[in-house]
C-alpha cells in the first residue's frame, strides 16, 4: 500500500540486500524505515513494537532467522548458535502465535538442511511466509468485498459506513491487511467508502495507525473516541463492522483488541452486520469456549496512565491521571460467536459457529 | 468533601465576602481556586468549564446573579443591567438545563423586589440552591446506600465493585455528587466499596475529576480504558454499574456521557445491575423516547484529535491523530430505559420506566 504516493510492504529486503522495516511506534506522526541488520536488532523491533501485528511479527521473525542464518557460521557452534537466535526470537512477544509457529518452522527446515545452505533456504522461507500472508490478505480482501458491493447495491447513493477497531490494517500485515482488505479492494472498484476509526485506547492503534493508512491510501474517514460507537449504530450510521482477531476459537468466539466485545454489543442491539477477518493462522481449533479458555494479556497500567502524541514537534509522553491513582490494562477481550455475523478467510466467509468453519477447515475437525 | 484533607464544596463564599471556585481545568494535576468577582468572571468561569456538571453549574450561575445584584446600582439602568447579566449567565452553556432554570428563577424573584434587597436576596437565593442541591445528593447516597448494603451482606467477605463512566462525583455538584453520593455513604458506613472508573474519553473525566475525587476521599479505585468494561462485566468484576444522567425522559430513557450506552449493553448481557443517578432537575417530564427526541450535543473534534495531560511540570496538549484526518465528538448517548435497572432520585429508587418514575413524581404526570 502507499506512503507519502509510494508503494510500500511493511517489511522488505532492499537492493543492497538490507532487511528493513516501517518504524510503527512514531506513526502517524513522522514516516522511518529502520535496516534490521542481525538477529539482535530483529529481537529488539519485535520486542519495542517497531513492528506489530501478528502477521507481521510472523514474517520479521523469519527474516531474523535468515540474519540469524548469516551470522551462525562465525560462532564457534553454528547449531547451537542457531537455536539460541531462535529462542530469543521466540522470547521477543512470547504472546504472538504466528511468532514461535514462523521460528518453529523455521528451524526445523534450516535443521534439515546443509549449513552452508542456510542462508539462501533461510531467505527462501522468510520470502515465502511474506508471499503468503500477502495473498491471505488478497483473498480475505476478494471474500470481503462481495458484503461491500452487496450493502452498496442496496445504498448506490452514498457511501457505505464501516466502523472498525485498533489495527488490523496492512501496517499489521505485509499488504492489504485483514479487516481493512475488503475497505482497499472496494475502494480500488470505485465502491465510495467511509470508515469509523475508533482511536482504541489505550495504545490508540486506531487513531495512529488505522487513521494514517486509510488517510495515506486516500480513504475518507473519521476518527471516534471508542464510546461513540453505539451512538452511531443507534442512528443508522453504520453498515458494517470489520474488525480484526488475535485468536478465534473452533466455535467462532473472537479474542480481539479490548473493547470489540462492546461494539459487537451494540451491532446486535441495533442490527448492524458485525464481521471479523479471521486468517486461519488466527484460528485455533483446540478451543471451544473463548470466554472461560483464551487467556487475556494484561499490560504495564502505564499504558493508560500515560499517552503519547506529538507536540512541539516531538513525541511526547503525558500523564492523564492523579499521580496515585493505580489503572488496570488488560489487552483483549472475547466477543462471543452469538454477536458475530460471520468470519471472513482466506478460503471464503462463513458463519461464526463449529459448522461454519467445518465447511471451510474440514481438515481441522477430522 | 476533602481535598488535601481538607473538607470543601465546589463553589463557597469566603470569609471576606468573596465568591470562590475549585478550578476544574487544571485537576487532577493541580489545586487551584479561582475568586469571581463579577458577573463577566462568572460568565467566563462556566463557558470556559473552570466549573462543569449540570448541578453546579445552576449554582455558579445563581451566585453570578449576585454579583450582578452588586453591580447593578451603579448602572445607568440597574433594571436593564440586570437583565443583561441574567442573559449573559444563560448564554455561558446553553445546553445545560439548570443554568437557564437557575438564572430565570432567581432574576423573576429579584424583579419582584426592590432594589435596596437584590443584593441580600440574590446571595439567599444562591445559597439556597446551593443547601437544596446538597441536600439532593444526600438523599440520592441514603437512598443508593441500601443498594450497596445489600451487595455487601451478600458478599461480606471482599469489596462491591462499582463500575462508573465520566464525573458524576461531588465536583459535579456542590457535595456528595449524583452517582458517588451512594459510594461515599457506603465508605462512610464501613462497607469495603473498590471503583472502576472509566477514564472517558475523549475529555476524560473520569480519568482526571472521578479518580481525583476518589483518590481524595481514600475510596480504592482504578481507572480504566472505557473499553475495559465490557471484559471486567463478562469476568464477574463489576457488581453495579451507578452513572449520572444528563437528561431522562419521563419513560426512563437516559443521555449522558459518551459510551454510558455501551456500558449499559455490557451490564445487561453479563446481568449486572445497572442503575442511574437522576435527580429530579435531570428529568425531562415531557419526553417519551430518547433516542429521537434528546437532541445531541456534537462538540470540538480537537478533543478527540488531542489531548491534554501532564509532562515536565505543566499542563501539555498533544496531538494523537494524523494531521489530516478528521475526527467527530458526540458529548453524549441515550440508554433505553430497557437497559437501566433503575433510577436514584432524591425521592428513592423507582424503576426506569414511566409507572416508576410516575409513583414518586404523581405531580409531573396529572
Amino acid at each position: 500500500m502507499h506512503i507519502n504516493d509510494q508503494a510500500f510492504h511493511t517489511i522488505w529486503q532492499d537492493a543492497s540486500g538490507l532487511i528493513q522495516v516501517i518504524d510503527q511506534r512514531s506513526l502517524p506522526h513522522t514516516f522511518q524505515t529502520l535496516a534490521l541488520t542481525s538477529t539482535a536488532e530483529t529481537v529488539h523491533a519485535i520486542a519495542d513494537m517497531v513492528v506489530r501485528g501478528a502477521p507481521l511479527i510472523g514474517v520479521t521473525a523469519a527474516f531474523g532467522l535468515y540474519l540469524a542464518s548469516t551470522e551462525a557460521p562465525t560462532a564457534s557452534n553454528p547449531e547451537v548458535y542457531l537455536q539460541a537466535a531462535a529462542d530469543k526470537l521466540k522470547a521477543a512477544r512470547p504472546t504472538a502465535v504466528n511468532l514461535a509457529w514462523a521460528v518453529d518452522q523455521g528451524l526445523e527446515l534450516l535443521q534439515a538442511t546443509a549449513p552452508e545452505l542456510w542462508e539462501s533456504k533461510a531467505l527462501e522461507f522468510a520470502n515465502k511466509l511474506k508471499q503468503a500472508d500477502i495473498e491471505s490478505s488478497e483473498a480475505m480482501g476478494r471474500y470481503g468485498l462481495s458484503l461491500l458491493e452487496d450493502l452498496h447495491a442496496k445504498n448506490p447513493d452514498r457511501p457505505i459506513n464501516i466502523l472498525t477497531h485498533c489495527n488490523a490494517g496492512w501496517l499489521a500485515t505485509i499488504d492489504w491487511g485483514t479487516a481493512t482488505a475488503p475497505i482497499y479492494f472496494a475502494h480500488r472498484k470505485g465502491i465510495p467508502i467511509h470508515v469509523w476509526v475508533d482511536e482504541t485506547r489505550p495504545r490508540n492503534q486506531g487513531a495512529s495507525l488505522t487513521a494514517f493508512e486509510l488517510g495515506q491510501e486516500g480513504i475518507p474517514h473519521t476518527v471516534i473516541a471508542d464510546n461513540t460507537g453505539g451512538h452511531l449504530m443507534q442512528h443508522g450510521q453504520v453498515d458494517l463492522v470489520i474488525t480484526g482477531t488475535d485468536r478465534t476459537t473452533a466455535t467462532g468466539d473472537v479474542a480481539n483488541k479490548i473493547g470489540t466485545y462492546l461494539k459487537a454489543l451494540a451491532a446486535k442491539d441495533n442490527g448492524v452486520p458485525f464481521y471479523v477477518a479471521a486468517p486461519s493462522s488466527s484460528i485455533d481449533f483446540s478451543l471451544q469456549d473463548g470466554v472461560l479458555e483464551i487467556p487475556i494479556e494484561t499490560r504495564d497500567p502505564d499504558e493508560v496512565r500515560y499517552i503519547q502524541g506529538w507536540a512541539n514537534g516531538e513525541l511526547t509522553k503525558v500523564r492523564l491521571t492523579p499521580e496515585n491513582s493505580p489503572a488496570l490494562n488488560y489487552g483483549f477481550d472475547v466477543t462471543p460467536a452469538r454477536l458475530v455475523s460471520g468470519l471472513i478467510t482466506e478460503r471464503g466467509v462463513c458463519k461464526a459457529s463449529e459448522s461454519g468453519l467445518r465447511s471451510l477447515f474440514p481438515e481441522q475437525f477430522s
